[in-house]
């Protein structure tokens, strides 16, 4: 929900779909409202709920017409029960779609490591998503959480990518050493710092964003093909 | 209207406002609809109207809560005058930023080149435009339209850059030619060309979809210190 990822993900979503020309594109209507509390806060500082405002999204969205919903914001996933229940929409799950970029990849059985706010780590949704696919979870430790991941996601907010890169890369590297045979960057700013540059470990980074932009294309032509049969 | 110059407005919009963190870029909701008749084909060949898809999305924006529009196909703003009298909202004119743009470099009684849709040269607001500021027109050729402009706004609507960048670099190399001294990208596809390479012909472009993006950070500004006031 930083504006930036926003942006991110409708690039991506653009890029996966098969597509000749405009009108084979998704249509689509965007919300981006940076002033919904942060969902991190609200996690794990008591801050204000961000649900009041998802919702309120979401019931603009079913107004305008949306068949269903993507979230480019792991956090956001935390409040996913009441977003379905309440917004009357079904929502493409972001770390269900991270899972089976994860399992794609050959995987099952290995360490994976999670680049993700506090909040997400404190929800807990990750976690049992790897879990039941027989996967291992690295996260950052407290220290590297604070000296490289928050940062790495504020300077993305400020639009400051070459600082984000610098730090984002020695985070992912910290997974890898201790064993992470792939990255899941589960913060919608995070592929922002790692791509704005080459480097070594984006080879082993799986950005959550690009897999919920494949899972919203597959669920197109699902929905598509429904109609025309 | 094209999806990809859809995304490429909004990163710039983001790019333009001047930010410490999320909470203080401009809230925004965004329509997408890839299926809109060709606004060039409506106006050169008398295609489908575009009109009644324009004002569906006007209409959806408005019941959304959004309080100005910009609409980033220059093209579309053919059918202004009938967008603002029945959309019910004000439309910030892409055409306007992109002469306010030329006006900045200090170009006035120059000769400014124009890439644009056949459509967008046809309608003539740009030329009405560039004499009421004293500024001598050079479009392209209907060879060059057909040799470089119309293949380039192609190639980026199925996301060909490259492609899209050889075939724009020599549209505005033959403007300058003619004597242009700056050159507006008046197609909104035609950013997304030029930007994809470094190329010498760039620091001669104005960019009407980053000229757009000031013009709404701009009205952003006013509205907030009216409401502040």
């Amino acid at each position: 929900m930083g504006p930036l990822a926003t942006v991110d993900f409708l690039r991506k979503l653009i890029e996966e779909t098969p597509a000749a020309g405009d009108e084979e594109h998704i249509p689509l209507i965007a919300t981006s409202i940076p002033q919904i509390p942060s969902r991190p806060l609200a996690i794990v500082a008591g801050g204000a709920s961000p649900l009041p405002a998802m919702l309120a999204c979401l019931r603009t969205l079913k107004a305008a017409g949306a068949d269903a919903v993507a979230i480019p914001c792991n956090t956001a996933h935390h409040w996913y029960d009441e977003l379905t229940r309440e917004g009357g929409l079904p929502v493409i799950h972001i770390a269900d779609a991270a899972c089976d970029a994860v399992a794609a990849r050959g995987l099952a059985g290995g360490t994976v490591g999670l680049i993700a706010t506090r909040g997400t780590v404190a929800a807990g949704f990750y976690q049992r998503r790897f879990a039941a696919r027989g996967l291992a979870l690295e996260c950052s430790t407290p220290e590297e959480q604070q000296r490289w991941v928050l940062p790495a996601v504020a300077a993305v907010k400020r639009n400051a990518l070459a600082e984000a890169h610098a730090l984002a890369v020695p985070a992912c590297e910290a997974l890898r050493a201790r064993g992470a045979r792939a990255i899941v960057l589960a913060c919608t700013e995070t592929p922002l710092a790692i791509e704005h540059a080459p480097c070594a470990v984006a080879a082993s980074c799986i950005d959550a964003t690009r897999a919920l932009a494949r899972a919203c294309v597959a669920w197109w032509q699902r929905a598509r093909a429904a109609v025309e049969a």
